[in-house]
């Protein structure tokens, strides 16, 4: 049966656009020791590799695989070898570590995420090593290389959950025969943040404080001035201005992605329940939501 | 159809030892605005009613259900008439309305979890209408009440991960044919956790000062001196110093139980690729994990 | 710190209420070969003991304890020994296995749930060896058993999710002036049923043979004949004739619940678009859900 | 603040790369009367309008914003007005209606899954109305039309969980010094099979009988024959052989892309115990997990 499939391919019926294996979901937690003062990272990667040949699926001839269970060794092996400083410092590692070991290896992806362990604190004092699972935004990554190629670098943050109960409208939309959204021009905003964005010079980045230095930039488009707010015309608007700040403030980015749904909630009617109304009891729906997404990049042009 | 089973009913074949019925997954946020400040909770909530008859599963006859669509009509509507200061609160409220609403319902139950919005700050200073989704721990309650009778009232608080990297061992224990687990006396000790107590004097409680009290008793217990950590020679032995503490923190608490999984670390073993070993590295593992479980409570006749 | 709580122990200040732990999620696959014939069966556990002493919780004296490790390579080295006929008997075997080798363990409790794994078919053929995921409804048990005491058996069955288009109705319920439901004869009714039931012979049974026909038996209860279906008065009603139906099938059942949220699908109002209504377009509602539950038993007295 | 960002922007700073909002997670259930005979589709989908236009991004300029509720509106109007026959059909459907009813619309883009409702059937009659949550894999499509362009249709399937107990092994790789993972030339083989492929003459096809054509291929390419199965070399030419044979049997397939997780199961060694070892009981693995790719096409000269 397989001599046939691979007859088929010869003939040139068919053809490979694509192939690649890997690991998901390894998972490492590294412990640093400075005398009492200990520092943890856990992370979860997924790594994929692809390989100049293609024996392995046209003839099940395995003599070019890196097995999986090694790539998970690998990254184990990895951690001690180069620990974990940052997340995106890693993935870099772990894409040389397998360039530069197998020429056949034609490219490296690597996807990661950081658990956020954070020290417990009290008046200001951390504990030696103690931690708590503290989550507002999960910190992510994605490295790519090619062979003799320098890697491409993304890095991300999903997951933050931020609500506004006010400065927020929509008005001036478009109407046809489906339409029976009424204009508003004060509602609870709502959003979980999907942000990604690509690194222009990946070597010398402080990852850390450009992703916190975005984290802070897409909050502050959010919620604007702390004694007032900002006012927000659409999902669409807040989403260019979390962008423009944040390119404004990460010399290093080059392009950001974000993706802003639009966590919906009601007002409840309670005046047929004889109730006076005041619009402080909404209720939270759990979907469908809007999804509201743009890719922001700076134009190469104008930076030469 | 109907009349045969409940002719068998009324010779007495079978009889019923429980019924209860009412809604699952009521969500509601709530604003409450002095002048240009906002303050916002937002709840899930499952209540179940029973009542006195049988009819309405014995014969179909629906004239004593109050329907599971009413009962999150008035849940919305007690959002706004009550306010919610303290999920415990707001549970309270609702049982009394249904119970005083109500005779023909014997039992009332609800179980309420808290979203954890926290106010956006910087500096000390809270914006007055922007909050972000800030987990550390989940607050619940659970109030249930019969016609009559004073409630009973249980909170507690879920999902708590928390990870010390040292200060834990787990050393003689009893060996069988099938142990293999070596006895250490230096592990990673990580958990999450689960707790829940009740209320000796529900209404003259102040609720999030007490789950606070409870949260930061369990994690000193778990965490010890910031600059030293306190060893822990086994979950069992921490889950009893935890509920010691609560206990002695909180008078109110006449009972406490806890739940902590012990979420292991195995340190992976490098020595089989020649890089010298310093338990540097481990495997957090998904599954299984250890469950070590108990509920303390105050000894009644010797408090009197 | 550990000997003042004790102290408090000593006191009397404090009792223990329960203790007890275990393993979660302990998975096995076992192997039955016949030839070229093979025969799997997948299962998920967590099992929880209660030893007669509690110096491990009070004093940190691990001397008693079963590790984690222990319990969860027992229930490795049993699917070997025992095998796995069905999760019922398995579970029987863990309890007995606990009970039998360390007197100082006073309960044992095992949960377990088996994967749905079918035999791949064509024609009436399965295949030797190959097997696909088809799921219907999860087969569980619960298996208690004390130190000298005849073991307690419930199965059950969850996640079966059923969908009728018609012949359900809800009319005659009570109003209030938070209800605003209307009174319907033609609706759609979908359930996600979860039932758990007793067995009184737990040695005697046919296990797998007794949860199809309890399966069947609510299948039929909610779906009435296949040419005309049964009317639903309110899903209270269809429960108790489940119960009904399933304990005449099923004679080695003592007590059986129920619980069976209501999934509501809302008729979509197109008549605001132009468009004639027939009640042809529904929304389905994740949340909130209606939910019934009733707890149904053969009466002990009677029967003699 | 918005103004200072559209002067950036007009300055040519920085410029969009994409744009696109909609609806994710719209569920309709539809209902089909013929006589006493219901047919009954469920389905969830998410879709993408992008405009021609960016001011509603850089100005806060709604007018040519079609709501996201008004999407919403339209699909469950849709549903009426058009019918579910197939998913694909739907989406079909629904990219038209957006891109005749607006020409500022560039491009649809619809994402759509199947709820695996099943008529209940006892010896080959089904039932008039009640159906059951029967999952093997997940229907679902993608459907991309830009303006004035024929649509782009891929259907896929997932979350099809199979297992064979043997014929698979995996030899012959490559080894370095992270290499611990011995030769064997029988083990288990689980995957999870995630499938999507494009269709070259959607308005042709017919799509039901297609994908049950896909999933019969990928299914028959794993298990081989009924009475003695096929022996797997690799993931990597499983996912091979199930492509060939999926290209071979259904002629509208351009492109397939399968992802095949490998889903590992370890032999428990129980020697360790003092039990004789014949592999028959096995330890299931959630993470890590091994994951093979590829992507297969049709070589669009030699069709010609």
């Amino acid at each position: 049966m397989s001599n046939s499939y691979y007859a088929d391919y010869k003939k040139g019926d068919v053809e490979f656009v694509r192939t690649g294996y890997g690991k998901d979901v390894v998972k490492v937690l590294t412990i640093r020791r400075e005398g009492k003062h200990h520092y943890i990272k856990e992370i979860e990667t997924n790594i994929q590799l692809t390989l100049k040949t293609l024996k392995e699926y046209l003839l099940g001839d395995n003599s070019d695989i890196i097995p999986t269970d090694t790539i998970k060794n690998t990254i184990h092996a990895l951690a001690k070898l180069k620990g974990i400083r940052t997340i995106e410092e890693f993935a870099l590692d772990i894409c040389d570590h397998f360039l530069t070991s197998f020429q056949h290896v034609s490219r490296a992806m690597v996807y990661m995420e950081e658990v956020p362990w954070k020290r417990l604190e009290k008046g200001g004092i951390g504990h030696v090593h103690a931690f708590i699972h503290n989550h507002e935004a999960t910190h992510f990554c994605e490295v790519e290389q090619m062979q003799n190629e320098p890697p491409v670098v993304h890095a991300g943050l999903k997951n933050m959950k931020v609500l506004k109960s006010t400065q927020s409208g929509f008005e001036g939309f478009r109407k046809d025969r489906f339409t029976t959204l009424p204009e508003v021009r004060d509602r609870v905003f709502s959003t979980i943040v999907y942000a990604k964005w690509r690194y222009s010079t990946p070597r010398h980045t402080n990852f850390d404080a450009a992703w916190n230095s975005v984290k802070d930039s897409i909050i502050e488009s959010f919620a604007g001035p702390y004694g007032t707010g900002i006012y927000s015309p659409s999902a669409q608007n807040t989403l260019f201005k979390a962008q423009c700040l944040s390119l404004s403030r990460v010399p290093e980015m080059e392009e950001i992605e974000i993706i802003m749904p639009n966590k919906h909630y009601f007002t409840i009617d309670l005046t047929k329940f004889g109730i006076h109304q005041n619009n402080e009891v909404l209720l939270p729906l759990d979907n469908p939501s809007g999804s509201i997404t743009g890719t922001l990049r700076r134009r190469p042009v104008s930076k030469l």
